[in-house]
């Protein structure tokens, strides 16, 4: 199949992979010159501008940072003026439902088709073409998809026949799991506080009812003194920041995201926003006199 | 062996009759007479005090409700008084780290060894004996009762040679535990008032990033109009009440329990204490325009 990729950063660039992997025609374009090489070295073909990438194309996926991206790429730069008749663009952003819902409104006034598709994974699941993918948007179109959304994910829901649904099941699960992220670096540096062994911590809550994913996940990155980039800081005030614009149009109160958002926030002004998102962990370390990284050596996971 | 077992409640009633099957010999005493009769019928030798039970008993197991229960049987009851000379009493009961710490001082002065064996799993874990139990204190002592222990508990964790170790974990545990329950709800409200499918939202949650143990294990019981009480909204307060003493002990900031804690206190101020803790959804529900109890019949997981 033939279809245009605009957006291939650390998710889209080995998502768009994925598709050419599996033999389909892949145009793309990003802004980086040095993405777009690994994307020609892998088959892509590299497209000079999104414009000309989309040019009567019948599919295109989005894979930018954010709803003020999709909004300049397809009004400003116009593609929503050069795609195929009735072509279909599956939004893959994380963006609030309204957003979304509103998006649908002006591409159908165009004749254009839309699938909201979150996606959620990070980057080891756009590698391995794992990624848990929650779509919305009519369900003939999602069902004509589906082929192409199955070389990128893995787990692929269906939310519903209007476009938001998608995005509202994304922010469910960033709600969790930014509240989960940092409440195991508040729980592990009272577990500092007080002397515990935060070895002996990780495997007894591993096997509690205090597990959360994110805790198995990222506390063997807390501890570590300097833990690779697997999904930064600055994705959090960003991500809950949607969350709680899609509650406030909805007047429904999130006090725990709330005030979580606020503490991703002081962690990236504090200077750690490119970091590894376990780095939130080092909020609680400046804000107490705990010392949760690298206690010991014993303490690696 | 024989023992005494004093605080015979929800969960120290199916505890001991676990160390009456295994044929331990057990005198018990509780301030309600209904739980006093089940321990009878289950073969305990009932006391009609709490001073008799201890009577030159050599290892007492304590369950009561908390840390003033625990210094009136010992110091006002006069039960440190009437043991055998060095009798090890095990503290099963929630209670802060400091407290721990400084009730084994106290206890050694009078010749007593003490372990603080906070304890996880509930109800259903103290009926089929399969307890999490975080013991600390003397590694000689833990070792002496280890048996007793494994009457009740399936994961014996030690965690140090101090008393208030084992209660530290446990609050670890608990910050955990009740901020995951607390979020759940708030994350099941946002999924409601976007009009998701709440069942759709349970499966997809229950294999992606924000899953947790609490999410899994409650929100079904969010969805279903009477749940059961399995575990009280009561014991949040007074558990992540705790947690924060702990943490004002030793200075250390819990924005995040510290928040879930007032929304746990709500939750009971409001008329729900004595529910299943499952009910703070309803907080959610009254506190926006959204119902998620019970949306539909299709939504009972």
């Amino acid at each position: 199949m033939k279809l245009a990729f605009i957006g291939l950063g650390a998710m889209g660039l080995p998502m768009a992979k994925r598709l050419l992997e599996a033999g389909h025609e892949v145009s793309g374009f990003d802004i980086n010159q040095q993405q777009l090489e690994h994307f020609a070295k892998a088959g892509g073909q590299v497209a000079s501008s999104a414009l000309e990438a989309a040019q009567n194309q019948s599919l295109v996926i989005l894979m930018v940072v954010n709803a003020a991206q999709i909004l300049n790429l397809l009004f400003e730069q116009r593609l929503a003026d050069v795609l195929a008749k009735a072509a279909c663009i599956v939004s893959c952003s994380t963006v609030s439902a309204n957003f979304a819902q509103a998006l649908e409104v002006q591409l159908e006034a165009k004749g254009l088709r839309l699938i909201d598709a979150p996606v959620s994974g990070g980057i080891v699941g756009a590698k391995a073409g794992t990624l848990s993918i929650m779509a919305s948007g009519k369900k003939g179109v999602f069902e004509e998809i589906k082929p192409i959304l199955a070389c990128m994910g893995k787990n692929l829901y269906f939310l519903g026949e209007q476009c938001g649904k998608g995005s509202a099941m994304k922010g469910v699960n960033q709600l969790l799991a930014g509240v989960q992220l940092a409440v195991a670096a508040e729980a592990m540096g009272f577990a500092a506080e007080n002397g515990l062994d935060l070895k002996q911590v990780y495997e007894i809550i591993s096997n509690s009812a205090g597990m959360s994913w994110m805790f198995k996940d990222r506390v063997p990155r807390m501890l570590e003194p300097e833990p690779i980039v697997a999904s930064a800081v600055d994705i959090w005030p960003k991500d809950l920041g949607i969350v709680l614009e899609t509650a406030k149009d909805a007047s429904y109160p999130t006090p725990i995201a709330s005030l979580v958002h606020q503490l991703f926030q002081m962690t990236s002004n504090a200077g750690w926003g490119k970091e590894d998102d376990s780095s939130i962990v080092k909020l609680y370390e400046t804000l107490s006199n705990t010392k949760i990284k690298n206690l010991s050596k014993e303490n690696e996971i």
